[in-house]
């Protein structure tokens, strides 16, 4: 929501009224994704890798704010479906989201105008600016999570009763699948993750958006200036020793705990892993506190008080390295901060909570913005 | 193949050059599938229900042979997958192999002139009568695999290197999906059992085959009329008191074994049910028969002889009731008869034994036209 590009360069990033995106733009949005996965969302540094190459060749991503959209353009949301470690050994060619776009394309018999970011959290971030590059298409400022959840039903779209269909999923192999029509979202996400798996754990999805006049009204904008901004603040305060926790508190972070992360415990249910870090916090003795997670972190208690809850983005952060822990990463031993960033406010109302809030995740808790002494200055 | 209409009453089923199927053809048209069933394909007895109300409602198939197409006509080839208890318990309405093929139609952007079975042994032989009914389209006096098999890719069209994709999958809910490009049948196959499995079981498959001409070269003739004919053979055999492998002898059945079933083995492989069935047979001591299957019987053997393989049709029958008993029913004590129908030449090309001989199902044997030394008469 903000729009901080203070560390943009200007003379070579605007192009024809959008930002055209540098390799270095690119890292630092980056970086910024990956504090907005809350633990999730992949690795944006293998994205980030296909991003800057395609930049360094020439194509550049081009951001255009979400109100230079015609009310009747056509607007293609993309991401990546699948495991980090999946897509780790099958790096994308760049060209598996394009076809994706190309099936919805030809299926709704028009042509995409641009493109907007399934969830600017994490690897797809980045994926989306590839994807652009590859197809000559800008990308919106804006994104449809605001952060990385784990299921397609997870978005401001659906709060706000966007059609579940068509959904396009494609792999690298070539296989090309629509879901033409649905009974809801969470039936498309089902049928989605069931073609995932047959993919081998890693798919593409393209999702239509036929109005940017709907786009306009339930995406959650802002989304790469966001990201950029904190991935800008991060680079300041590693060169200035700045704590991160104050770097960030400019982005409405807060500091929920700071400790060291006794035992961390993992288990399957069902497709999903899910688990809990306990985390022996400095200078309080006695008192425990845990983070559960489900791909992305999901709630913050110290004792029998709840910290924080989705949908704000909890994140935590290596206190020696200053770099993001992903859930996957997670492990005793480990000194970290974690920081709450406030949900935004699509992500809080009745409809929005009943798909992303506590209880979409099997938590009685219900939703509360932070509410804990500590305050990162 | 053949074209024996002898039980016809003709006044009442010729219809503008088709055959009008009545209520008593599409009992005796279900009663022959059941036999090219080779022991799977599902009961069509429940699918019979559907297409003989619709015809009791007046919505009758109409049957026209393969040459009556127009090389150019496009022909979408319909079928159910998916498990005989499921579909016990959520009775097909009817619509929904009409909404697959509204989805192929839209995503070509033509109509289809006729339906074609996919496949001709089990339910889907009337179950495609009941949605040509629906769509007032008519079928085909064809199929793709002249029997019945368990995968998608098992069929004379992808022998003859049609084409993949499109192929769309749908489901009671309304759920559609299309599978618009693949890398190959096996593919496509692979991820329409996903979204089988997804959908809970019970799904409704449309392809195209986009030239008839194509349809005329690839389809197995006479499927409709050769189940009919193996139904009224069947009838005939039990009014007179003839025995069945007598009854059969005009189709080509011989007789491979007599016996009582001793033990039945089932275990699950991946998604599939595996078994064999022993059978003591009568008046040879000590002569152990088997009959291995999955969904359908695939091989039958005694001692150390190979009797049959697929993808000859592998019929057993309860000597009591001169019912067929599919691989499911089979079980210890029953005295059967096990008959064997040569298959379609289509069917034992090299091409076509790749994709549906023994070797596709795991053994080493290769085909072998049947060689016993019992007949039938």
């Amino acid at each position: 929501m903000r729009d901080d590009r203070d560390d943009r360069d200007d003379a070579e990033s605007e192009a024809g009224g959008g930002w055209r995106v540098t390799a270095d733009d690119i890292q630092l949005i980056a970086r910024g994704a990956g504090v907005l996965g809350s633990g999730g969302g992949g690795d944006p540094y293998l994205g980030q890798l296909l991003a800057v190459t395609a930049a360094r060749d020439g194509h550049h991503g081009v951001i255009v704010p979400l109100d230079s959209l015609d009310d009747d353009d056509v607007v293609m949301a993309i991401g990546q479906m699948g495991t980090a470690t999946v897509f780790a050994e099958r790096l994308a060619r760049g060209h598996e989201a394009v076809l994706a776009i190309a099936a919805v394309e030809r299926h709704l018999g028009t042509q995409a105008a641009a493109l907007v970011c399934y969830e600017i959290g994490g690897l797809n971030s980045v994926l989306t600016l590839a994807a652009a590059a590859a197809r000559g298409l800008p990308v919106v400022d804006a994104d449809l999570m605001g952060r990385a959840f784990p299921e397609l039903q997870m978005t401001t779209l659906d709060s706000g009763g966007a059609p579940s269909a068509p959904v396009a999923v494609c792999d690298d192999r070539g296989n090309v699948t629509i879901i033409a029509a649905s009974e809801d979202m969470a039936w498309t996400e089902r049928l989605a993750r069931a073609l995932l798996s047959a993919m081998g754990g890693l798919a593409y999805i393209a999702r239509p958006v036929t109005r940017a006049a709907d786009l306009k009204r339930l995406a959650i904008g802002g989304s790469y200036s966001r990201a950029h901004a904190i991935g800008a603040a991060l680079r300041r305060a590693q060169a200035d020793g700045t704590p991160v926790e104050m770097a960030l508190a400019a982005e409405g972070a807060r500091l929920a705990l700071r400790g060291t992360i006794s035992v961390v415990e993992r288990r399957a249910m069902g497709r999903t892993m899910r688990g809990s870090a306990t985390i022996q916090t400095h200078g309080r003795a006695g008192a425990l506190s845990s983070i559960d997670f489900q791909n992305e972190y999901l709630i913050v208690r110290q004792g029998s008080e709840t910290l924080a809850t989705v949908p704000d983005t909890i994140c935590v952060i290596d206190e020696e390295t200053g770099m993001v822990v992903d859930t996957g990463a997670v492990q005793g031993g480990l000194r970290v901060i974690v920081l709450v960033l406030p949900a935004d406010r699509k992500l809080t109302t009745p409809a929005a909570l009943r798909l992303v809030g506590p209880g979409a995740f099997g938590y009685e808790t219900s939703y509360q913005e932070w509410s804990g002494t500590e305050r990162s200055r």
